[in-house]
């Protein structure tokens, strides 16, 4: 596991308190072997004890605190010289450089590991060569976790809708945004509404990566390589954010029974990110921080998945879904 | 196939606009090698030409006019006779005897072959037996049309849940009944919206079946069977339809920001069908004839599909998954 933030620590946690039930259900008893983070490293061969490990986090603030064993290994030192069968990459996104994510799982993947990651960057920068890089390797890259936290979004368009053909889709994919926009419609300005998100931790300090639209874009090119096949990176989607809605705007929509979301479209004419109208009406127009996306298929219709789209435990749970999935196609092999 | 009505044509004009893309994309091509309506049959081992099949229901009003030869069988001969690998059992749901749907289930599974029923009948009276058959014979037995047409709530439980464990759902799981309740909450009296749903050809001429709520209850215990490894039947079901719903009560919900809707609820205590208050702003309150299921997972918080549920081509849409995960289960043995 390479990184021990919110999401790897709700992680952890999972795999202590489902323990005996992924045993009995699905016949696995996953070891975490090495915990790296950014100021050292935990290596056990067989298996970190997560306890420990959640406290060594808790109150040393690193997991090199886990032992007085030796602790200098950089991420990448682990990745290549630890025995294990999936590389979890849980670092922070950087959706300029990819970086230190696609190091990571370059490295894993070249090392014959199978790669989760919940790391948006390195595959909204390079999606198509890391698949192929997967495919060369003989390796399972998964990421669940990248668009709507715990809801399935990826897996609903991908294995539920098998036999049918996705032409098109467009969704809510950033929470922080939704929750500005619907605090907009409520009636506060931009400005109180962005600053209320900021209290309520939903936004960064520098919220840039969600007003912007750059964490929904990447979102958008992980959908479009996964779900439709498309092979295309950040470059190629036309962003606009939400920093140019006004009240006035909110409100003359609201008149017409629509609301402004900042929807990003996928259909074989657009690759987008934009604020706009939605009927109210619409099943995809939702409140709050939740993400919701409509596909629409040849055959079955119009249909549309909503839930929350962040969340440590959610994620950690997206991160359990990919796990078991890899461990059942080693099985079928 | 066994019952030949709309979706059973939908199947066979699916089957025909697709039959190129499903060979290169999944290595099927599916023969239909006996067709039964209830006026005749049609046989041939070879596959059935599925055009002239359509002319013939169409002209003649019955499969039986395809072609000169035998025509007297009936279904169960054709079950038991005919060899094939799957039964699709399309025949009329009847929800107090479950028939003729269970008869022919039956007939298949003791003979060897794989089921795919869109008749809710046979599962919503006899669920855990019919499971228990299917064991037995080895077969399969798949059913991702009686819920949700085209939408794959069954699927989304099933397979994008994975790993989480999900505590309880509720939905709007009947159509003609969102329908008429949303018709009551823009200003029609009870009477006017029944009417109306009428004549858009959504409620049958005797609307029992939807309006109290047993097509509901059926879908329930389908679902509380699959999802939730419940044994449960329609008797266990507490029920109770829209027929008592005044405009003065949704005027009233409308007031409090709320929306009467029939929703079926599933969890460890209640496994009922009844009129309920819902917040507009719940992501579970659609209009019209949309269906809307949210599942309570566990780790990964709530989730909510949403999607028509009902239509000849979706349901169609649903049979093809089912036979495309039947020959997919098949391969891997």
């Amino acid at each position: 596991m390479v990184g021990f933030g919110v999401v790897g620590q709700s992680f952890a946690k999972l795999l202590l308190s489902r323990s005996a039930d992924l045993y009995s259900e699905h016949g696995i008893k996953p070891r975490i072997v090495a915990c790296v983070d950014n100021k050292g490293s935990a290596v056990a061969p067989a298996g970190l004890d997560l306890q420990r490990l959640l406290e060594a986090k808790k109150t040393k603030s690193t997991v090199g605190a886990y032992d007085k064993g030796k602790k200098e290994f950089d991420p990448v030192q682990v990745i290549e010289n630890v025995e294990a069968e999936v590389v979890l990459e849980c670092s922070p996104t950087d959706l300029s450089t990819g970086e230190p994510g696609t190091t990571h799982i370059i490295s894993a993947m070249r090392n014959g590991k199978h790669v989760i990651s919940v790391n948006k960057g390195p595959l909204a920068l390079a999606f198509p060569s890391l698949i192929e890089l997967a495919n060369y390797n003989g390796v399972m890259l998964r990421f669940s976790g990248t668009v709507g936290g715990g809801t399935p979004i990826l897996e609903f368009a991908k294995r539920c809708l098998k036999g049918d053909r996705i032409a098109s889709f467009r969704g809510i994919l950033n929470g922080t945004t939704n929750y500005i926009l619907s605090k907009m419609e409520e009636g506060m300005d931009y400005e109180s509404a962005l600053a209320d998100s900021k209290q309520k931790g939903y936004a960064e300090a520098n919220p840039s990566l969600d007003i912007d639209g750059f964490d929904a874009a990447a979102k958008l090119v992980i959908m479009a390589n996964w779900v439709m096949g498309m092979k295309v990176t950040m470059k190629d989607v036309k962003r606009t954010g939400i920093s140019g809605v006004r009240s006035a705007n909110v409100k003359k929509a609201a008149e017409g029974g629509n609301a402004i979301k900042l929807i990003a479209t996928c259909d074989s004419k657009r690759l987008d990110v934009a604020p706009t109208e939605v009927a109210k009406k619409d099943p995809i127009c939702v409140n709050g921080t939740l993400n919701a996306v409509t596909f629409s298929s040849e055959h079955s219709g119009q249909q549309t998945i909503i839930g929350r789209g962040a969340g440590g435990m959610e994620t950690a749970s997206a991160i359990l879904r990919d796990l078991i999935e890899i461990r059942d196609t080693i099985f079928e092999r």
